[in-house]
């Protein structure tokens, strides 16, 4: 290169399952020099017809380049796949989805291989990458300075969101908001069973339900404002002490439809728990609290 | 009255608990001729300086109009109040929180005492009221009759959703929703406790909350399909087995980051069970199957 580009144009890929094909094809697209590897030498086939270089093993692909992106199964894919590569220089982007403490600790192991690293967690399935209208995007979390080098280029596939030195911030924002998601999917799946021996057809409660859970996901902004300050009873719009008083409709309603309450029930006891503890007049935030240890 | 119209302007509203005043502020403001009781008779003073008929007792109150919306504590608090008066020829709208059963055998009493029955769940908090950008709603069901007839009288507090002849399916599609609501808000505890060790604000937090559960809420879509269709496999976009082998990343991570996994971890084992039992290739709708019995 004849100029310090923002964005490098050649970057190394390793792994070519489902995530990682999508990725590959972006940076094709967008003329990127590809070099991939993958265990199973045949996923890069069709790869290599549409001009990725195809590397013989993973050290082959590490020397290729000096931005190396994986995306492997999980971090002891990661381990075993880089185990006889040399890091020295490298700047290692992780994409392979991965607890924080993993996270930290293959930052750690990067750098003593003399390589700068950053962890990612993808906010996308593959279908959503190369396509930005689709909002697709990923944490990154680890070395600034590795982020700023190759932003343009890990934002080739899907967008990126910075979230801060700490390697293991990425992977906690990533299991932090599909944690968030299971406990909606959760309770959309207790409304369905609600209506399953009623002649409701379910197709007339998704829209209500989408629209009723849009409406409410905003209110995590409040529950923000309330740990930040401490203040669990600022700007209250329902009690705690109202919404346990209505659990039992809620607890009843699903013995009628025999529906098991397993769903709720662990989240009303919490409720239940944190009045007895203390405040009605608060909002449910200090349930938060009874979940930390 | 010298037509016909589609709205009466003189009803009677039973119930000046915080939602009840402000359902009675709305009529009078759109300049209804409205009566008004409540137990406890000092809660109808500021109403009646705001031109509301105040009545010494329920059956003076449901005397006085042939439209008679109740908004009370609960079903126990409508059979008190209730109790004496008369009937006979009279539309009763039941705003009162119940279950889909006792909203059922209210309508059944109210048809035994000669009055046509709607009930009501409200989508809605007091301040809401009124203020249509809100976008706040009452769910009704029962009398299609009596809801054709007063549909402009009761949409003028909130919006209105009629979902069936069955009087228990406003309740139904009310605690469905809010069901739904409460998972939601599980998840999100979870997501905030997951940070609160960290040096991570919840505020920065929020709107990629916010942001993720709205763009996830849709899913229900895909999953009433599935439930019509009865083929859980149907436009998967991750499959159960790749969900089931996350698992354990959600699970380590709440461990190391101290918090409780018991809001999570009953979804995640009905996912298991569902897996145990079938097919991988399934989306996560499987789960609504092992929750009714
Ligand atoms: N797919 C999604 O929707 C999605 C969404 C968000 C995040 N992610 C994350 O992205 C990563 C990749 O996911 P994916 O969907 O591409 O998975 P996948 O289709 O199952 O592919 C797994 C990849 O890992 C490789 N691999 C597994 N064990 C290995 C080992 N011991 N040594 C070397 N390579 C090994 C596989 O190679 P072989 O071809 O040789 O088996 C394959 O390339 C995962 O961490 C996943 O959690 C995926
Ligand atoms: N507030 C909300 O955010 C909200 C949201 C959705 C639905 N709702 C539903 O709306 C209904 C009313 O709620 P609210 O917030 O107005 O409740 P509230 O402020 O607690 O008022 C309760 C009302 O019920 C009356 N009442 C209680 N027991 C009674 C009895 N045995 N006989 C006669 N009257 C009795 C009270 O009269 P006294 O003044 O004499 O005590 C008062 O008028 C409830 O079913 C609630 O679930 C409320």
């Amino acid at each position: 290169m004849t100029q310090h580009s923002a964005h490098p144009t050649s970057l190394t890929l390793l792994g070519l399952g489902a995530m990682g094909t999508a990725l590959a094809r972006t940076w094709l697209a967008a003329d990127h020099t590809l070099t991939v590897w993958n265990r199973t030498p045949t996923r890069a086939a069709a790869l290599a017809a549409e001009g990725a270089g195809v590397a013989d093993s993973a050290a082959e692909a590490v020397a290729a380049n000096s931005l190396i992106v994986v995306c492997l199964l999980d971090d002891a894919s990661v381990q075993e796949a880089l185990t006889g590569t040399d890091l020295t220089g490298k700047d290692l982007v992780n994409l392979t989805t991965s607890t924080p403490a993993q996270a930290r600790a293959r930052a750690e192991w990067a750098r003593e291989r003399g390589a700068r690293y950053l962890d990612g967690g993808i906010m996308a399935v593959p279908p959503m990458v190369g396509v930005p209208e689709a909002g697709g995007y990923v944490f990154y979390s680890g070395s600034p300075e590795l982020f700023e080098q190759h932003r343009k280029t890990l934002g080739v596939p899907l967008g990126t969101r910075y979230v801060g030195r700490d390697a293991g911030f990425a992977a906690l924002h990533d299991v932090a908001l599909l944690s968030a998601m299971y406990g909606m999917l959760a309770g959309a799946a207790h409304a369905f069973a609600l209506i399953r021996k009623e002649d409701i057809d379910p197709a007339s409660l998704a829209p209500l339900l989408a629209e009723w859970l849009t409406a409410m996901a905003p209110s995590v902004h409040r529950t923000a404002d309330q740990l930040r300050s401490g203040d669990y009873t600022k700007e209250v719009v329902s009690t705690l002490a109202m919404q346990v008083a209505g659990t039992p409709t809620f607890l009843r309603t699903a013995e009628q439809q025999g529906v098991s309450p397993e769903l709720l029930s662990p989240y009303f006891a919490l409720m239940r728990r944190r009045l007895a503890d203390g405040d009605g007049a608060e909002d449910l935030t200090g349930v938060i609290d009874l979940l930390v240890h």
